[in-house]
């Protein structure tokens, strides 16, 4: 008998059919000897709704005040969906009870929106299940210290999901979703793209931080800080497939590098079509320019990526950095206003145009020339490279964005991710 | 400076553009120096869509486990409604602070769909008010002791609003809802009804347990054991009208038989169609009949209204008795088996078209003659009375229900109700 966690999201919970397909799931599961725990996101376009209404009532620049008030509306959705999921339970003939983040309690920081989970009491939790009870728990959203109900952020239920499994010590934490685990590359981009039977816990995280979609990067460091074993699949296999196949279906993050893993040089190829480029040239070569430029920057509250300062020339070089696109004219008209009057640059330049292309694997750690050979395939394909940025275990590129589907193709060819795994 | 509670009820709510009325009437009244509490219930139709996706979801039938799912779920409307109310207040320049049952507390039993408020800690909405703030309290809805939601069934943002005005020790708790106040009887069926200024606690009491469905009947009772000052009126006049005539339009319920009220001998003519009514014919007159019968209807949590029992003629009776429609079928076939065999009655009769009509007013304590003079204009009508039923302050009769509207008419017209008070 294992403690298993299944995490259902939006589009899986998205109709009374689908949730009752989400109960016959987690029942198979139960009547194996599991004990279960489930959190299902809100059923798909609820929280959408509902911070549509909002938007048509508010004025103004958002504040604490209104922040909070948008947690309270927004968790509506998941503790909706957590009951009928209890209710569906229930009608499979288990003993199934529902809570929402502040009956568990699920503690969190107090920052409305974007809150983070601090710690779970599971005393509760631990007593249902041991009385025979499926226990779901509203993904998404706690409790602060002050009783007021906060959300973790969009795809937060991941995070919810993970760290609960942490908290329970759960034997494996399943994270149901539209797709079927995590790929190669994204198969819209190259058709050939390869499922992943594992995944190194690393790579999971840099291809997340680098724009995959598959699970939110908070839920994979908080997997990673825990050591929770995480799995990732498809959420529209039938129910009733056999629950042996099921547990070995899409894709395992792993945290320990044994002999049975792929152990391919570059795991996945990552890309982002969501960032712009920001120059600042004719910047004076002298210490505390970087603290100069993004100090402001980051006051503003925008994220920066990419960094880069080429060599000076003459006593003056050129800063180059990324970000947000929905942050990028703010950024400019800040830099303009604040930074170009008092640094003395010549000018400020951007391009929106722009993607970032990462290839992604722990054998980069004990391979060289991987990133070359990246170079060289983008060289040969005639892309122009406009920034690099590298870590251990992945290499990324800005290039012109027109170019994003020839160097995804071109990459996942030249590093054999088209072949299946040796 | 006075407390003042509004309660909205789910058509005054049911659009972002009525949610934006509502703000911008209760912010008239806190610009008025007023410290205001508010308490919405969820937006119409919200209530009924969940409830809808929960029947699809149920099967068998509802026990605790159940309900207590059922209360998780109906309870996110009245959060949605109430943090939308506190944006839309925000918007209005106001600080405003929205708080879930669990939050203030209200403190329910477990009784889940039907709970009832055992108390309030008004502690934090205190503060908040004394702080400068506009506070919105969910309606319909409580916490139990061991931390589950709990909801306190249809209508029970009313009786929300009247208990939190009563622990806040408020100056007066205005409902707002979509008539403009208590009537004679229902303009629907009595075109010359005329709107009461003033009613008693004790005929409101009366009115609402015998259908008048403007308050849900444990708000007037709550009203009644704190001493709530109570107004009903329209949420439809415009949210500018002003202040002074607002807080004098709609029905105040009084406490006092104070000289400027209305001293008509009877107030109002309420009518139900719910009922129907069921006869044991033949019943051996002897002890404890009364208590076979209604004790197995009793047990199997039926009420039970009207209750007639016959003279006995050569040592037999009949016994007749009214129950909801909803509950006439199952209250026949549970005598047929159980009472029929044991008793020794002749047989079990029924009539579901049945209507019941009453006259009330607190002037028939002081008044002789004024239940007969209502037999004798039904008389006058020919309408057969079935049943009668009186208390101190109210007399019912059962009738054929063809002759509602008739019977309506011709007591309203008899008791001069069609004119104006003295």
């Amino acid at each position: 008998m294992a403690l298993i966690v299944h995490k259902y999201g939006g589009t899986s919970m998205g109709s009374t059919e689908r949730i009752r397909n989400v109960a016959k799931r987690v029942a198979k599961w139960a009547r194996a000897g599991h004990q279960m725990v489930v959190v299902p996101s809100a059923m798909s376009g609820e929280t959408n709704r509902l911070l549509g209404l909002a938007k048509e009532l508010a004025s103004g620049t958002p504040n604490d005040e209104h922040n909070r008030e948008l947690d309270m509306l927004a968790s509506t959705g998941e503790q909706a969906s957590s009951a009928l999921l209890a209710i569906a339970l229930q009608s499979e003939g288990l003993q199934a009870v529902s809570y929402a983040g502040w009956q568990v309690q699920v503690k969190t920081d107090s920052a409305f929106t974007k809150a983070r989970i601090e710690r779970i009491d599971d005393e509760r939790v631990r007593a249902d299940l041991d009385a025979g009870k499926v226990v779901v728990i509203t993904g998404f959203q706690g409790v602060d210290d002050a009783g007021n109900i906060t959300t973790l952020g969009r795809g937060g239920s991941d995070t919810s999901a993970v760290a609960i499994a942490a908290a329970m010590k759960a034997n494996e934490c399943l994270i149901y979703t539209d797709v079927d685990g995590v790929y190669t590359t994204d198969p819209r981009v190259e058709p050939d793209a390869r499922r992943l039977a594992t995944v190194s816990f690393e790579e999971m995280l840099e291809m997340a931080s680098l724009g995959s979609k598959v699970l939110q990067i908070r839920s994979v460091e908080f997997a990673g800080k825990y050591k929770v074993p995480l799995r990732v699949l498809s959420s529209f296999t039938p129910w009733d497939i056999d629950i042996n196949e099921e547990a070995k279906s899409g894709t395992l993050i792993t945290f320990e590098e044994d002999e049975n893993m792929e152990q391919a040089v570059v795991s996945g190829i990552a890309f982002n079509r969501d960032e712009a480029k920001i120059s600042v040239l004719g910047v004076p070569d002298k210490p505390g320019i970087a603290y100069h430029i993004l100090g402001a920057v980051a006051d503003a509250n925008i994220e920066v990526d990419v960094i880069i300062q080429n060599l000076s020339k003459d006593g003056r070089t050129d800063f180059s950095f990324t970000v947000h696109r929905n942050d990028y004219a703010r950024a400019v008209d800040l830099l303009k206003a604040k930074v170009l009057p008092t640094l003395g640059a010549a000018d400020i330049v951007g391009d929106t145009k722009i993607c970032k292309v990462s290839i992604v694997g722990i054998g980069m750690r004990s391979h060289v020339g991987v990133a070359s050979k990246m170079f060289r395939v983008l060289s040969e394909e005639g892309i122009n490279i406009q920034m690099i940025s590298t870590s251990e275990i992945k290499t990324s590129v800005v290039i012109d964005e027109k170019y994003m589907e020839l160097a995804v193709r071109a990459l996942h060819k030249a590093f054999d991710l088209d072949q299946p795994a040796a």
